[in-house]
């Protein structure tokens, strides 16, 4: 039997990995794969903490973990897999089952032959279609050439100010970067929140965090770069200010690179990605699609979504090499879009649906809530964690989890990711066994203690109000009584200073006489995370006060300023 | 009606636990907690790090998280419960549903009614049965004033060497906190190894880092103290070896303290701990039992175990304060057995079945895999992580997993936690969608690689030989070709100096003609991790070796001597 001719198309994350996995399925598969770029298999996901001096070696980006880099030379020796790099391919001849390409250095031209085809041709940054966009200073964060062009901008310590559009991911992760650079940085984002894969409220304390770093200007687009002997001199928005820098970041979100496949008459989805069944095959049976460039069913509502995560790549990538080799046995089945991002020293992490999402996508019947606790003992050094966990009230279904704060997030999302994949309801996560010890977590971790504080909104024993809400009624000058069931001294350090009343939570039963005699009056209660503000409002509920709500998440969770 | 009157024995963790929550679901209950011991609401897995020195603050083991001290004055205000400290049940007179307790410091006795009773009388340190257990000098590490003593010690800086009996979670700990204290250790084990939830392999590699820092004695015991003007000079082993030391910790396990219950005629379990069903009610309707001196279903093998861990008591407390006042409405399944502890810069956690003890339950059609990977790229710091995992071979199932190292061990074994807890298989975990950013994980994050290897063998990919074969088959002196596939600059910082022959992955094919013609020939691959051992192995089976075998997690994973 003649061995099996795979072409791959792409050569950055799924395509190196699905050559990998085709030939340990199948020694004598002839593999190769086109490289549009010069590298191969880089680690893009890692470009940030390279132009953030988080490490100095370039070849990092590119090394396998023992050191090696992943030339040409790596794939054939280690893997017997042809990588033809600086080419790209021009056409994809199906009826041939044949390929055109060009060698870009050499503008030479070629066609190939396959048995097995597939394409990971990735997604590529969005552009603003406004003036200037030419100028000299302006750059995306998607490719290596980019990320040495930002790690020189650094190690030449030149330039002053820099303006980076888009909230998202890359944004804010480039915002770290540069900082850490010691640039002034402007942050853009068109939308009235950052990282829109959060809820509002959550995105918010992420802001919060950000403009301690940075300036945040939300709601606000670019207009125009404007530009002095074709270099960059100040970004334009669209309100008219006009923002001094010498570079721009544009990180506005990427389009998969599905026009090679669209051109073949391949199948695309409404997000423009191509489509793949379960075993990631396109319309066409000797053609599989992998990583950025497709669309993949979310689990939980099972829409086509674009998810171009390098995770997934790789775990499309091993997939796809499989089926290559021994048909369709393997299967992808889809994301929940779990993903985590580090800003400084917080963690902001996301699985599931979001609260506006379900919403969006028609779901009624939601229950959410924020907690806000340490991720282990504070004489362990613990830090805060704040997660907002939302719920299918009548099932008690797990749908979505946020986290975020200077705590142990990643472990904390792994969980909830873990939950959502397993089918879990808040009861199930209530008696969850997880590792304890004080280097580790609290007694009852973070994640089950959310879990017990939906319980006991889903039984009715408390009724929380979120930070929002709260904000809308502060407006409205609705009569409330406010009360922080605090220490004197916690509330010497910190606090809202919205006319609350002082009532630590251990003088409460004896001081009831200084709440309104008005069983109606509707009362808010917090203190720091909201704890004591949950047991402060079941007293005032056991003495016959109707309508108290507590502040989920407490103070710490409030995302916007305080008096103190 | 009148309040229900709840009295609560024990007021540690479950008790305490028990007590709040009651009180949360009903404001007007009168409770009563009991308390031997003087202080209350003690976080006892603090200790070790108390005595290693992490913080110095006592008051932080009996605190709340706003620093407030949980004492009888903090109960009574912010909680309205009863306190009743130093005080010791001594009878439990069912029948009239009252108890009888004498106060410890003046003798004084008493009686109290019950409408429901809560037993959370904890356990307590075994002691070996050896002459001069009762010599100044030798201490268990499970009660306040234990930590108060091995704190005096590491302040007062005077001893200079102990010896640490058993080597369990609370053994292992105390050898860290007393090596930080500056005292030279000798740890002993009656086993063959340390820390039975791991097995035979994985312990063995605990063993060998903790050696680094400790004196550590398997398969021996103590036959005696040896003391002098009853102070401990010295511990006389069962083979007759003396260690000298002025110290000696006995950590040779727990037992329930379940005496009371037994007394009064509740039903006691095989383990010695209270029986309680999933509402964690004891065969008396208005006795509920909690935390370390019940003992509770192993979720997997549906078995009663005793499980005195922090967390479940906690989680218990909860279930069983519902339960008070609402009646039978809330559940505790039972446990998957999770447990981590912190070894110097090591994580050593487990969740699920052991192989040891799966296969001493009778499992026969078991899948276990050994993975080494870092838990984060390279550039960004990433730290060693090696698991076993533990599957039913026919349908895949997770039934447990250990995790081993100096990367975040805690995070591995939550997912494989929440993976069992969602009766997750192999395949699930295949394609996981887990937060992946590089400050946070690799790619494919640990776990998920560990599935992929696992899933591999399932369908007979690769042969995998164990640590613990191989060595076995050292023994016998079995014909086999050694190979080690990585560089030569890695052979000379590292090698196992078995006599292997050294054959970079990358020459292999260009080298086959130095592997022995017969195809028959046993050969053994590995590399650093085994990942390159996996794919030479693959190489010499399409090369028609028909028995080959990778090395599991490699050269980092071999638990005994190196050459190099």
């Amino acid at each position: 039997m003649n061995p099996t001719r795979i072409i791959i198309i792409g050569g950055s994350a799924a395509g190196p990995k699905t050559a990998s996995k085709a030939r340990r399925m199948d020694e004598n598969a002839e593999i190769t794969i086109y490289q549009k770029a010069s590298d191969l298999s880089m680690a893009s996901c890692g470009y940030p903490y390279y132009i953030g001096g988080f490490f100095d070696d370039r070849n990092q980006l590119l090394c396998s973990p023992t050191g090696v880099v992943r030339d040409s030379k790596f794939f054939w020796n280690a893997k017997k897999i042809n990588t033809k790099v600086l080419t790209e391919v021009t056409i994809l001849d199906r009826k041939n089952k044949r390929i055109e390409f060009r060698d870009l250095q050499t503008g030479e031209r070629g066609t190939a032959e396959y048995d097995k085809l597939v394409i990971a041709t990735g997604a590529s940054p969005r552009k603003p279609p406004v003036p200037g966009i030419e100028l000299e200073g302006i750059t995306s964060l998607q490719s290596l050439s980019d990320a040495d062009y930002l790690r020189k901008v650094r190690d030449e310590g030149k330039i002053k100010k820099a303006v980076v559009i888009g909230g998202g991911l890359i944004g804010i992760e480039t915002v770290e970067a540069l900082n850490l650079a010691g640039i002034e940085i402007t942050l853009i984002e068109l939308l009235p929140q950052l990282l829109t894969f959060l809820d509002k409220h959550m995105a918010r304390l992420v802001e919060k965090y950000v403009q301690t770093k940075a300036n945040v200007i939300l709601q606000n687009g670019v207009s125009a770069f404007l530009g002095e002997n074709g270099k960059l001199k100040a970004v334009k928005l669209l309100d008219g200010t006009e923002i001094p820098c010498e570079l721009a970041v544009v990180a506005i979100g990427v389009s998969p690179n599905s026009r090679l496949a669209k051109d073949a008459g391949l199948k695309l989805g409404e997000t423009g990605g191509i489509v793949v069944d379960e075993f990631m095959q396109t319309s066409d049976a000797d053609i599989y699609a992998v990583g950025d460039c497709i669309e993949i069913p979310n689990l939980i509502t099972d829409l086509p979504v674009h998810a171009p995560y390098g995770d997934l790549a790789n775990l499309q990538g091993r997939v796809v090499g499989e089926n290559l080799i021994s048909g369709n046995v393997a299967k992808f089945p889809g994301t929940i879009q779990t993903g985590i991002c580090k800003v400084f020293d917080y963690g902001v992490g996301s699985t599931g649906l979001s609260e506006h999402n379900a919403i969006k996508l028609g779901y009624t019947d939601l229950e959410t809530v924020v907690n806000a606790s340490l991720d282990k003992p504070g004489f362990m050094q613990g830090k805060l964690l704040i997660t907002k966990l939302i719920v299918d009230k009548l099932t008690g279904l797990i749908l979505g989890a946020q986290v975020l704060g200077p705590g142990d997030v990643s472990k904390q999302v792994a969980i909830w990711a873990m939950a959502i994949k397993g089918n879990l309801t808040v009861d199930d996560m209530a008696t969850a066994d997880l590792p304890y010890a004080p280097p580790y977590s609290l007694a009852i971790d973070h994640s089950i203690a959310t879990a017990h504080v939906m319980q006991n909104k889903l039984k009715g024993l408390f009724t929380g109000i979120s930070a929002e809400e709260f904000k809308e009624k502060l407006k409205v000058k609705d009569p409330m009584l406010l009360l922080d069931v605090r220490n004197p001294d916690e509330y010497e350090q910190m606090r809202m200073g919205l006319g609350e009343k002082l009532i630590p939570l251990g003088q409460l039963r004896k001081r009831l006489d200084e709440i309104p005699a008005d069983k109606n009056t509707e009362i808010i209660t917090w203190c720091k995370i909201s704890l004591r503000g949950y047991e402060a409002a079941l007293i005032l509920q056991a003495n016959g006060y109707t309508n108290v709500k507590v502040l989920e998440g407490g103070i710490v969770a409030w995302p916007w300023a305080r008096e103190k």
